[in-house]
C-alpha cells in the first residue's frame, strides 16, 4: 500500500519493564504500520524516563532494512525502564511534564509497550491529558514474559520464554538421563515467575506422563513443603533413575516467605547467592545424598530470540499493528489484546480492551492448570500452552560469524524543545 | 551403496564422560556407516560400565528412521558414565572381564567415544587385548565440550557449546543494555571449563571492540585479581553504561584455589550454592553497589542441540564415519581427529592420530588467544573459533508440540552369555 499523506501529529512509542524476545517485533510492527499509515514515530529513550527527560529518538528515520531486522532482534531497541509514574495527586508535576513534552513535539498518539504498570501509566496519562485539555490517544501494548496480564488470553513475550523453557528442560533431561547411572541424578531448573507459575508450567510441555521430565514442577501458587518435595525426588530417582525438577523463583513457605529468601536465615548461607534452584539442590545433596546439578537461566530465557515461538512473534506483531490502528482511529485508554477463539485448531484475533480492566491486575495460573498433587500440569494447561510455543521464528544468521543478525538502530535523538528537567522522584 | 555381506565380528560402540549436543550425531554416523559396511553394532549401556556388566544394546536393530533422528538428538542415547578403568597392573581383573565380554559376543571392533580418559582406556584395552591374544581393533572417537583434547584441531561437541555461549551472551547483552539505565547494570555469565578457558573464549565472538559485550572474560589460565576485576567492571559501567562479564567456572586465586571454592571460606557463605558467577555478582553488588544479575547455564549449554553448530555436527559425523572405517581396516590404538587445513576459507579433514599422543594430555588455550590485558580474546582466537560456530544444524520440530523431534531408541539388551559380574571398584 502506498504511503498516504502525512497525518497531523507524531506517534510516540515507548518500551517499559523487563524486555522480552519479541518486544522489538512489536516495535517493528509499530514502525512498519505507522509508515504505511503515514504517521511519523518518535521513540522514547528508556521508556517513560525518556519522555520526562525529553530524550526522543527519531525512529521514523530508521531505514526499512533496520526496521525489518528489528523484528527478529531481542532486547529493547530504544531502551526500557523500571520506573512507575505514581499517583497523579501526589506527583502532578511528573504528569504535567509528560504532557509538556508531548505537546512540545506535537505527539498525538502514545503507545506504551509493557505490563500491568505500563497499562496503569497509559491509563493515567489518558485521564490527565483530558483534564489538561490536551488531545492524546493513549494505547497500551501488551508485553511481559510473566503472562500475568488480565483480559488478554496471553502476553506477547510469554510464548517465547515458554518455548525456551520447554526445549531447555527437554534437552537437559536427555543429558541427565544419559549420565545418571554414575553421575548427576537430580537436576533443578529455576524458572522466572515471582508471583505466578506460568513459565514453570510451560516446562511441563517438555514431557508427557509421570516418568518423563520434568518429574516435578514447583509453583508459587502452591506452598512449598520440603519433606514432601524430598520424598518425591527420592521416589522419582528410585523409579526412573533420575529426576528433573523445575522450580519457580517465587515458591513460598507456609509462612509466606519466599523459599529463596528464607534460605539466607538458615544453615544454607546467603540465599541471594543462589536463589531457589541452588537451595533446592543443596537440600537434595545433603539430605538425599544424590549428585545434583542446577541451572539459573536468568535473562537468557527472556532474550532467546533464536528460539522464539512463531505464534508469539505473530501475536507481538499483531498487537503492534493494532495499536497503531487503534491510536489513529482515536481510541483512548485501550489495549489491543489476544483473544483466543479456538484451542484446536488454534485460532485467535486481536481485540481492543479497556485499560481500566487491565491496569494493576494480575492473572494467576488457573487452579485447574495445576495437577491435583501440585507437582505438574493438567490437560487443560497443555491445551492452553501448546499453541503458544508452536512454530519457530528463527532469525537470519550471519554466515561468517555464525551468529544471529541482530540490528542496532541509529537512535538519533531529536533536538530538545524544552529546558532540561530533573526527575525528582529518582 | 548396497550393504555388503556381513563381516566377521561385531562392532561395539560406547559413550563416555559428559555428553554433548552432538555425541549422538557421531553415534548416528557410526550406525549408518557400519550398516553400509556390513558390520553389526552393539552399544554398551552407560559406557564401559555396560561392557563390564555385559549390558549391551542391539543397536544394529534400530530402525533407519530412528538412526536418522539420532543424528539431531542431544544427550547420550546409550547412556554414558564417569568411570575410568585404572592401572591394568592394579586392576587386571577389570580388563580381563572386558575382554571376556568382548570375546563372548564376538566383538572385534571397539569404538570408545569420549575425551582424554576414554582415549586412555581405549589405548590400554588395545594393549591388553594384544597381550591376551584377542584380536581387537580399538579406536577412540573424540568428544568433549571442553575442547581440551591434544592433537585434534578441535573436539566435536565444542563448536556447539561455543555457539550456544556466543549467542546467549549476545542476546543477554541486548537485554541488559536495554535495562541498564534504571535496572541491572552488570551481568555475569558462568561458562563451563574447569581447567581451560575454551568455552569462555567463545563468548568473545559475541562482540567486537572494547564497548561490545562481553566486556570482560575471566579465564582459568589467568590468575583472578579481585581489585583489578572490580576496577574494570566499574570503568566499563562508567564508559558504556553497563557491563557483561563471562567467567570460566575454573578461575583461580593467586594461591591456586578455585575462586568458587574459596568463596565458601569467607563472608560469602557456601560457595557450592552459587559457583563463580554468584560470587562475582555478590562482589559487584556489595563493593560497587550496582544492580547485578547472573546466569549459570550448566547442562543447558552442552545439551542445546537446537542451537548446534553445523560445522560441529559435520565434524561429529565425520569422526564417526572415519572411526568405523579405521576399525574395519584393522587400525588399532588410533583416533580420527580433525585437521585444519585453512582458516579462511575454512577447510578441514579427518586424519588418524595415535591414541598414545592423546591419552591423558590436556590442551590449554594458547597464550596468544588471550588478550594482553587478560580480559578478552585476540584476533588469532577469533580466526580459530569463528569457523567452529558457523552454520546452523537445526533439528526438525514437531508442528503440534512446538518442540524438537528428539528420538528415544528402543535400546534392547542382548542376552548375557556370561555369569553376572560385580564391579569391585565402585
Amino acid at each position: 500500500m502506498a504511503s498516504r499523506s502525512l497525518k497531523h501529529g507524531y506517534l510516540l512509542y515507548a518500551q517499559s519493564g523487563g524486555v522480552t524476545a519479541v518486544i522489538n517485533t512489536t516495535a517493528s510492527a509499530v514502525l512498519t504500520r505507522a509508515r504505511t499509515r503515514g504517521v511519523r514515530v518518535l521513540a522514547a529513550r528508556n521508556g517513560i524516563l525518556g519522555v520526562l527527560r525529553e530524550q526522543l529518538y527519531a525512529a521514523w528515520r530508521e531505514t526499512p532494512a533496520a526496521v525489518r531486522a528489528l523484528r527478529h532482534t531481542p532486547g529493547g531497541a530504544f531502551g526500557s525502564c523500571r520506573f512507575k509514574l505514581g499517583d497523579p495527586q501526589k506527583q502532578p508535576e511528573l504528569y504535567a511534564r509528560v504532557i509538556d513534552v508531548l505537546r512540545a513535539h506535537d505527539i498525538r498518539y502514545f503507545l506504551y509497550n509493557g505490563g500491568n504498570d505500563s497499562a496503569d501509566t497509559a491509563l493515567k496519562l489518558s485521564r490527565i491529558s483530558a483534564e489538561l485539555g490536551y488531545s492524546l490517544a493513549c494505547v497500551g501494548v501488551p508485553k511481559t514474559v510473566d503472562n500475568d496480564l488480565a483480559v488478554t488470553d496471553c502476553c506477547p513475550g510469554f510464548g517465547s520464554v515458554a518455548k525456551y523453557t520447554a526445549v531447555s528442560v527437554q534437552e537437559a533431561a536427555l543429558d541427565v538421563s544419559a549420565m545418571a547411572e554414575s553421575s548427576t541424578k537430580v537436576f533443578v531448573y529455576e524458572a522466572m515467575g515471582r508471583h505466578a507459575g506460568w513459565i514453570a508450567a510451560a516446562a511441563g510441555l517438555a514431557g508427557v506422563g509421570a516418568d518423563e521430565a520434568p518429574h516435578l514442577i514447583l509453583f508459587p501458587e502452591r506452598q512449598f513443603d520440603e519433606a514432601a518435595f524430598l520424598a518425591r525426588v527420592k521416589a522419582t530417582v528410585v523409579r526412573v533413575g533420575w529426576c528433573v525438577v523445575v522450580a519457580s523463583e517465587g515458591i513460598r513457605l507456609a509462612d509466606g516467605r519466599f523459599v529463596a529468601e528464607a534460605g539466607g536465615t538458615d544453615a544454607f548461607g546467603h540465599a541471594q547467592l543462589g536463589g531457589v534452584a541452588a537451595l533446592l539442590a543443596e537440600k537434595v545433596r545433603t539430605k538425599l545424598g544424590f549428585k545434583v546439578h542446577w541451572t539459573l537461566p536468568d535473562y537468557l530465557q527472556r532474550s532467546a530470540r533464536h528460539l522464539a515461538s512463531a505464534t508469539d512473534a505473530e501475536h507481538a506483531w499483531a498487537v503492534g499493528e493494532a495499536a497503531v490502528d487503534l491510536a489513529l482511529a482515536g481510541a483512548n485508554a485501550v489495549m489491543p489484546v489476544i483473544e483466543r477463539l479456538r484451542d484446536s485448531p488454534y485460532r485467535w484475533r486481536v481485540a481492543p480492551a479497556p485499560l481500566c480492566d487491565i491496569a494493576n491486575r494480575e492473572k494467576k495460573l488457573p487452579a485447574n492448570f495445576i495437577r491435583k498433587d501440585g507437582y505438574g500440569i493438567t490437560t487443560a494447561a497443555r491445551r492452553y500452552l501448546e499453541p503458544l510455543i508452536r512454530g519457530e521464528d528463527t532469525p537470519p544468521y550471519d554466515r561468517t560469524r555464525g551468529l544471529p543478525k541482530y540490528v542496532t538502530l541509529t537512535n538519533r535523538l531529536v533536538e530538545p524543545r524544552l529546558p532540561p528537567y530533573a526527575i525528582t522522584d529518582k
